[in-house]
């Protein structure tokens, strides 16, 4: 299926000068939503996952159909303050200031197999520290699967080797 | 399955004297995760349904699996400047102060079936102001359906005899 077609531009947004990549055409087709999951749960053909993290909030979409997919659970990544037990929390940086990543100390049991999954992997930090608390929670990294891979910005070189799949590629 | 057995009581969340009922447990549990799906989705059975909608951000972990298992498409719904492209909004009231959630205006033809879901009915502003929005683009609403109901709160008044299901009620 050519998902590229599915994707749309939006110019200037968030802000001026941007080109949003709009996802939404490809949610709302009852085909292009099946074959995307489809596609991405193939990306872990053979391998046991235990556990699937979607990246608040667009990550939300993808992660809980994979877990289902794959005979996993689903565990949310959210933003600082969202989560209402104990939490791991780690910090990354944005273009000003830095941002806050939270999961719920008892969401991974040491060993278990994790697949961490997010809309869009583009420079890297927000994945980077999700990796990092699956690290101190003692969960083993599978595979980092994103639907669009912004490639120019490098972000996979933040992931130190964990495998990284996409279902599209800028 | 006893649902509620997987609903964790987080005392003081948001503010102090709030109950929380964190679905988390549930989510990481690959039976419950399932057979909630399952059974949400048993709730429209016979009945088309060409779009589901999912309320930003939780009701975003349901909603895509009902579509999927119905055969339809997804729609989010999002909190203000959060949708790249064009928009309807509408604001509903909140203790202090309003909100304002917004649709793309091309996610719903006209005359199509529509589910709504979201994980927890409270005191329906939130509901009321998404089928606000599905009947501003023509859709026909063919159920409001949720993880929980808080039926103390009384949320179902504001729904306009709109059929309401839930997974778990208090």
């Amino acid at each position: 299926m050519d998902f590229k077609s599915f994707i749309r531009d939006v110019a200037d947004f968030p802000k001026e000068g941007i080109v949003f990549k709009d996802i939404t055409p490809l949610l709302k087709n009852p085909d292009a939503l099946n074959n995307a999951c489809d596609t991405l749960a193939g990306f872990l053909e053979g391998k046991q996952v235990d556990k699937v993290i979607g990246v608040d909030s667009r990550g939300f979409i993808f992660a809980p159909m994979l877990a289902s997919k794959l005979g996993a659970g689903f565990v949310p990544v959210r933003k600082k303050g969202k989560l209402p037990y104990a939490t791991e929390a780690a910090s990354y940086d944005l273009e000003y200031g830095t941002d806050t990543l939270e999961i719920h100390v008892d969401a991974i049991e040491k060993g278990e197999k994790v697949l961490i999954h997010d809309d869009v992997l583009a420079t890297g930090g927000t994945a980077a520290a999700v990796c990092e608390l699956v690290k101190r929670l003692g969960g083993e990294i599978v595979q980092c699967n994103f639907l669009i891979h912004l490639s120019f910005l490098q972000g996979e070189s933040k992931l130190n080797h964990v495998p990284v799949k996409s279902l599209i590629k800028y």
